[in-house]
């Protein structure tokens, strides 16, 4: 990463702390005015944290649902009380943060799955779960990476890419997903603008993503979320790509809430649409995007933003976090392991088959 | 109408008063907190007025603008100045504020004709423009309740009807276009519900739709923008009214800026999408769509609402007033000589063409 920013790290206290490490986070709520880290403690911080989107963007939430289950390991070793218990109790905690994004579980289950196995205990329990957590955060780092080199490869010098809400450094472990193949390719091209739409209710396309960008010196331009069919149409944009919260067996692609409108828009203009996510946001249990659960927020976030009440009193609003993109509207996905095209009920589960099958299984 | 609202009135003053009257506008830029009254007094306030979207919606634009070319000639009078110059001068004043709602045109355009015809002079030449412009101000009132009747028919009972920005009582000199058939369909069937998309950057929809909607206890649901695919996806809407800003030849619609991705969302599920207009809307001059001038407003409104700046500094902003939808996503057209439907380019002609022609040709 050029800019060294990290939206999440473990970091290790001197000796004599009463616990061994703290998660450090960037309060996403306070960009993009100011620049502020959080060292979460204890489990419930780290539930706050995801409640309260300081902390939001699937894989992030993955990373930081693993590295919670740590500070519960080491909270219970302190406290002289039984590892597993804590964990399982962290665990439950975590579950009920936000449905949506299917990494959050992925994460818990490796740590839990971790400290059911384990036939250490006290410090060295503590030790081996970090040493899960972080080995865990660093393959969503290197899968980021790699998302970035084959999203690049679908990105033309000069190309003007449309995005939607947080996909980068802000939303994961390393470089991102949608952002991270904006990076790679503006290694390697230079010339590259991003169109961030700003991404209501809680504008994280205009104050993340923009931010993030900035920082890098990618020029960006915002626009309200409606306006991006009438950029579509004009023209000026070569592909969007976006991330993904969770993604059903058949290619149906839970995001953020805005991003099936952009979906239809670029099938209208026969402009590629593709989906970057890391494996670990697929999740083959579901058959198709009707059957994952969708998380409502709360109205305030719609009608009172700063403060300042937008609509009467008496109104009722309408505030899902996400939508379903039917798969038939996703020109590729495009993961770590490489680009799913169509027909996708064959071609995911042909990617995501685990690598110990035989070649000739491999072939088929 | 049920509340005795007037989005804008011409205000008789006192004799003794040094101008014969003023006009009288609801402050929009203050609702939904206040219901405030501006009296406007001369052509540059009413300029100032549009420019700052006091006042806003098609129809009522034509309908200030054709009060202000008054208010230009009783200043004429005041001030012992020709008032053709005035009128002149004061047409190119507005013609200047908005350049893609048409309506504003044509009030001018009828003010500076009557103007330019007018035998009389003094006194008596004010009067007769203010007839004009009360004779257009009362045509538009009645094509409002036209077009309700025709859009009520249109929708059943029990119906829920997603709309976006404002085309009611504020954005006319009536009850609206696509909000007067809400009003006269619940006046019908009295069970309507309304999604009123927030309409960003301004929330025309959450701050104008949901406030005159509530003062008449039309239960109404506000949603983001980015939110009404997924709604109408979820199969909980029986059809999408909209205004227009501008109607093109061919069909092609110019509306606030969002129109179009809901009328994609529209016919990906195979939902009816109205335009709902009075015929000072059509522009037969202008083949279609991209033929129509598209303001462009101040990144200052997407990017600091209420003050606070939701993008880091540097970025460039994409702020479209309007999109245009092209005539193949509209089911009908609803103007208050009836609706119109495909194919619009024989249509739109046919319903449009003076009543003056004889009766053999009105049956081609």
């Amino acid at each position: 990463m050029t800019s060294g920013l990290a939206s999440i790290q473990w970091v290790p206290l001197e000796r004599r702390s009463r616990i061994p490490g703290v998660v450090r986070i960037i309060d996403q709520t306070r960009l993009p005015g100011e620049l502020v880290y959080l060292d979460l403690t204890d489990v419930s911080a780290v539930a706050e944290a995801i409640v309260s989107l300081r902390i939001r963007g699937a894989p992030l939430l993955g990373i930081a649902a693993a590295y919670a289950v740590v500070l519960a390991a080491q909270e219970a070793l302190r406290d002289q009380q039984p590892i597993g218990q804590s964990v399982r109790d962290a665990a439950e905690t975590l579950r009920r943060t936000r449905p949506t994004a299917v990494n959050l579980f992925v994460g818990l289950n490796r740590l839990v799955e971790a400290a059911m196995r384990t036939r250490s205990s006290g410090p060295a329990a503590v030790k081996e779960l970090l040493a899960v957590a972080e080995n865990f955060h660093e393959s969503d780092r290197r899968a980021c990476a790699a998302i970035g080199r084959h999203g690049a490869d679908l990105i033309q010098p000069g190309a003007r890419i449309l995005t939607y809400c947080n996909t980068g450094i802000l939303a994961t472990g390393g470089e991102g997903t949608a952002l991270a193949a904006v990076y790679e390719a503006h290694r390697r091209h230079g010339d590259i603008r991003v169109f961030a739409c700003e991404t209501r209710p809680l504008w994280q396309g205009a104050r993340l993503t923009a931010w993030e960008l900035r920082q890098h010196d990618i020029p960006v331009t915002v626009l309200c979320d409606n306006a991006a069919a009438s950029l579509l149409a004009r023209g000026e944009v070569q592909c969007v790509m976006v991330g993904a919260d969770r993604i059903a067996a058949n290619g149906d692609t839970a995001n953020k809430v805005g991003t099936f409108p952009l979906a239809l828009a670029a099938a209208a203009h026969e402009i590629p649409f593709y989906v970057l996510a890391p494996t670990t946001t697929f999740d083959p249990e579901i058959p198709a995007g009707a059957q994952i659960p969708i998380e409502h927020r709360s109205p305030t976030e719609v009608v009172r933003p700063f403060g300042h009440d937008i609509a009467p009193e008496g109104v009722d609003v309408y505030s899902p976090a996400f939508d379903i993109t039917p798969a038939k509207y996703i020109s590729a996905l495009v993961t770590e392991k490489g680009v799913i095209y169509p027909p996708f009920e064959t071609n995911i589960p042909r990617l995501l088959r685990p690598k110990s099958r035989s070649p000739s299984e491999e072939k088929k």
